[in-house]
């Protein structure tokens, strides 16, 4: 097969192939020192939520920024991070495949390494992977806070599996993973405040509940990019877990965080390139269903006025140019994705940009196994 | 970083890790030796698009069930297909970059390749390229027959474009692209009908126009799996580029071909497993928005009467349940992708299931450059 060019470091953006996943990197660092301030200043844990990226380099980075370690949601990429020497990781998912406890479990030789539990069924499997491989796991239960996914209900039923886990041989109880993640994405501060309050309740409860029954709760993990801060200030988290702050995306720039002080911005984009012109108010990019997620709404065209991306197909992106806009055949767009983790999930690299040239190229651990 | 177990042949399916997507092979060959026997009975070149599965070992199917070639989207996949031996691949799609047109040019030492064309200025750059490798491409003019997405105006303006290919040395005007792409999701027959009935009326009047040029209009090609019947009942069309039939989809399923004589069947699914049931009405399985594409809908539980996906985060599936449906923690289950595309764009590998065995693993050529 012919080699494919691709994007090389110092390579111009504007020579790299589309369309092509790129992180500014100025735009990058800012938001990973912002949030890393923000923990800091709260005397919070940070554990930021690498599903977002699921890339080794920037998980680096956020530890390097004083996070204790990160999240992600699939044994395949708790694999990946610790191989890139990452030494803290919680898988935030239930895991119940005993080829996929097998494979945490070797993992914790080397790292220390978290998984969620919400079923009592499930502890003994996990316990059986883990003294196979003669490690111990942490085990967070986790609790249903109102996003109503996975999770056992709050109070004395969440109480009574953190029991069982604390009682059984090669898991450690750990704590509680509380995240309220239908709350991310509700438009307004009010509704989130009112989501978190409500989760607050049961955080509490659940607290409560363990002390009962003479069980230290251990730490109280979770919160997003659209919350974070309420979790903070309740005084009942120990632990945040936000992993959009790193990119952004359009969903979070028109509708959750649109407004808000705490200003991320914008790193993650998808370089397209104009590959028709039919009319003077119509052009076609080459970024469609296969380069973006539209799960959560169309992209954003980033600093192009008069141009709107309005309709994806397989291959196909096609955009609203009003008449004077000037989009030529050939134009570069930098397209800001709908949502960014399922987009990055697309792409097997990142290319890393500072200003207009490529600094590095960074694989991207997307496999689709659990 | 420890090896992840995958399915080989011989594997059972029940053993394979989830998510994970399969084609189940007498469906598949069922559905490549119908579409074969139909373009057959109708004296038709079948050109089977290959943007569907972006697999080798399918297009050799295809190739040697009687298709002339296939189609695809990217130069990249173009790469793919020439390397695994098919020697007549049509880049279905405008390509304007430099380094993808040399690219493809290149390609054209091994094969008989060609792309489409919608402007005047892409034709130099096109033959630039082909005079550069030393070969001869083939270009199509698009024409926009009802899509509005890329293509020239049918008639005169296609006609121009096509006569300016053939005066072009390095270029062989091969024909016109008339593919009416939004007729494929038209949910009647009558509206599909009535759409490619407007669309003939576009390639008559281009052919015509050429004729009137003294040009021989050439291969017209075009036709997908909603609508293929139609362009061939036409008498228009002399090559079909159907790529979904292999699959179908919920999609398909519950809209587009519901109720249709000409029954394929579904072929490609993503097992999923059960990894939470919070509740007795509500379970959650490990296929969301990075294991199944859902720009046109929902997936289908398989076989599971009872048992509804109803909606997806990164990586879960929250699916409803009816009391006494019967889930249980581990189970897995079957689901029919809304949009087969691009769901199979994320995986790189496709588990080739005979019965409940694995008889192959293929990989899929799914890179998103262009």
């Amino acid at each position: 097969m012919i080699a494919r060019e691709f994007a090389t470091p110092g390579y111009a953006l504007a020579d790299v192939d589309t369309p092509a996943l790129i992180v500014d990197l100025d735009a990058l660092d800012a938001n990973i020192a912002r949030m890393a301030a923000f923990a800091r200043a709260a005397g919070l844990r940070l554990r930021p939520h690498a599903k977002s990226h699921k890339c080794p380099a920037i998980a680096q980075r956020q530890v390097a920024a004083g996070a204790v370690g990160i999240c992600c949601q699939k044994t395949d990429e708790a694999a990946a991070f610790v191989a890139a020497g990452i030494r803290d990781v919680l898988v935030t998912n239930e895991v119940v495949a005993p080829q996929k406890l097998a494979r945490l479990a070797l993992l914790a030789r080397d790292a220390r390494i978290g998984v969620l539990c919400d079923n009592a069924t499930v502890v003994d499997a996990i316990a059986h992977a883990a003294r196979d491989a003669g490690v111990v796991l942490d085990v967070y239960v986790e609790v249903d806070v109102g996003a109503h996914r996975c999770g056992v209900a709050p109070g004395a039923p969440a109480a009574a599996l953190a029991q069982r886990i604390a009682a059984t041989a090669g898991l450690r109880f750990a704590g509680l993973h509380c995240y309220q993640g239908s709350a991310q994405h509700l438009p307004t501060p009010d509704e989130r405040r009112r989501a978190i309050a409500a989760a607050a309740v049961d955080v509490s409860a659940t607290r409560d509940a363990c002390t009962a029954r003479g069980l230290d709760a251990g730490i109280v993990t979770g919160a997003g990019t659209g919350t974070f801060e309420l979790e903070a200030a309740s005084g009942l988290w120990q632990e945040l877990q936000p992993g959009s702050y790193v990119f952004m995306d359009a969903h979070y720039a028109r509708n959750t965080r649109a407004g808000d002080g705490l200003a991320f911005v914008q790193s993650l984009y998808v370089i397209a390139q104009v590959m028709s012109v039919p009319t003077a108010e119509r052009a076609v990019c080459d970024a469609g269903l296969k380069a973006l997620a539209f799960d959560s709404g169309l992209p954003l065209v980033s600093a192009r006025p008069g141009v709107t991306y309005a309709k994806a197909s397989d291959e196909h992106g096609v955009l609203d140019v009003t008449p004077g806009a000037g989009i030529a055949l050939g134009d570069k767009l930098r397209l800001v994705p709908g949502h960014c983790d399922p987009t990055v999930n697309l792409y097997d690299r990142l290319v890393a940009v500072r200003g207009e040239r490529v600094e590095d190229v960074w694989p991207i651990a997307r496999g689709t196994l659990g």
